[in-house]
């Protein structure tokens, strides 16, 4: 898991919970955050540098913020992240203009193909950007049926992803296939009406449903 | 209605339904569409210019492709929107670059704000983009509740589109008001992911809840 955040500690937890192994990445080892995680976290707990943490790895969650993401995953090192499923859970929200955020990309292009050009040998699926950290790991305590989407070019680490997601508490049938890494840009261009339905609901707690 | 499409004949038709007189605009007065719209649609229903159309409407909908709504409104003329609530259906579709669509305006601008910025004294609403005409005008034949946004500068603007909504079959609590005309970004935001919904799912005929 690369990103000391709260996204990061959210999904490092509920890997280590589910049985996994999990070495929690940072710019540098001995990361405040980190340690104080592995040390609350357990056995199967650990933390060191991006690299570190990749190398560690059979699957990569992308934890960072979306703007620095490449520069994250430059330092985790393109050989720690090869034949590997990485899993991008960023948004590229750029505050650089103050609130609400703009994106630092859009429209023709998203954090998930940019880090899928650059890394060619990574399998990139993207998931998880849309929902708060509540919801990521603990999908079953919102009020009724709802969804997550996940794209990306490799159909088996998609497969592999949805193993996962399940394991967070996902019904499989809750998960939308939008298709090819080209997707991720409307995955990731739903924030700023998420942001605003955070406003308008009053909470950051919630998720959409496909009603058909 | 502004727009002759099956967006503006889809609402151009359920304002009849429900009492009002419509007058439908477009480029040239006598249009093939609008005609044949008008003389379907009964004796409330009429057809015109942009202008004809504007200037007969107590409410305007702009239901023209986003890329050329600003001319759109040009032609029907800032004295005929002045003081007049105006209903922005549309979004930004882009298909110069081929398909999926882009968008030709996002992230830092919104098609309904450059409409709020060159006719300061019409009062945009933002609203019924994020759903495809059938949904529009008849929310109630998908299977459960589901959820329509809003948003514009003008309260009391705001409430009577709100009840002309209603009067199109959605219940006043199933439309979220996401606050100021800078809300539409992120409406109009939302069509890349939607459109990829519409592959998944397999029809466009959906929408979106919000579960809490």
């Amino acid at each position: 898991v690369l990103g000391t955040g709260v996204v990061g500690r959210a999904i490092a937890t509920k890997l280590v919970e589910i049985g996994h192994d999990v070495t929690m990445g940072s710019r540098t080892a001995g990361n405040e955050k980190a340690v104080e995680w592995a040390q609350a976290a357990g056995a199967r707990a650990a933390e060191g540098t991006f690299a570190q943490a990749a190398e560690a790895g059979e699957v990569v969650f992308n934890c960072t913020s979306g703007a620095v993401s490449l520069d994250v995953l430059r330092a985790a090192g393109a050989g720690n992240l090869a034949g590997k499923v990485l899993v991008d859970v960023s948004n590229p929200l750029d505050f650089s203009r103050g609130r609400p955020p703009t994106l630092s990309v859009c429209n023709t292009d998203s954090v998930a193909e940019s880090i899928q050009r650059e890394f060619p040998d990574a399998r990139v699926v993207k998931a998880l950007n849309t929902v708060n950290n509540q919801v990521m790991v603990d999908p079953g305590h919102l009020g009724g049926a709802h969804n997550l989407f996940m794209c990306g070019d490799d159909a088996a680490a998609k497969a592999q992803v949805l193993d996962l997601i399940e394991g967070f508490g996902w019904p499989r049938d809750a998960v939308i296939d939008l298709g090819d890494i080209t997707a991720a840009r409307g995955m990731e261009m739903y924030v700023p009406l998420w942001l605003r339905l955070v406003g308008a609901v009053g909470s950051a707690d919630f998720n959409i449903a496909v009603v058909r």
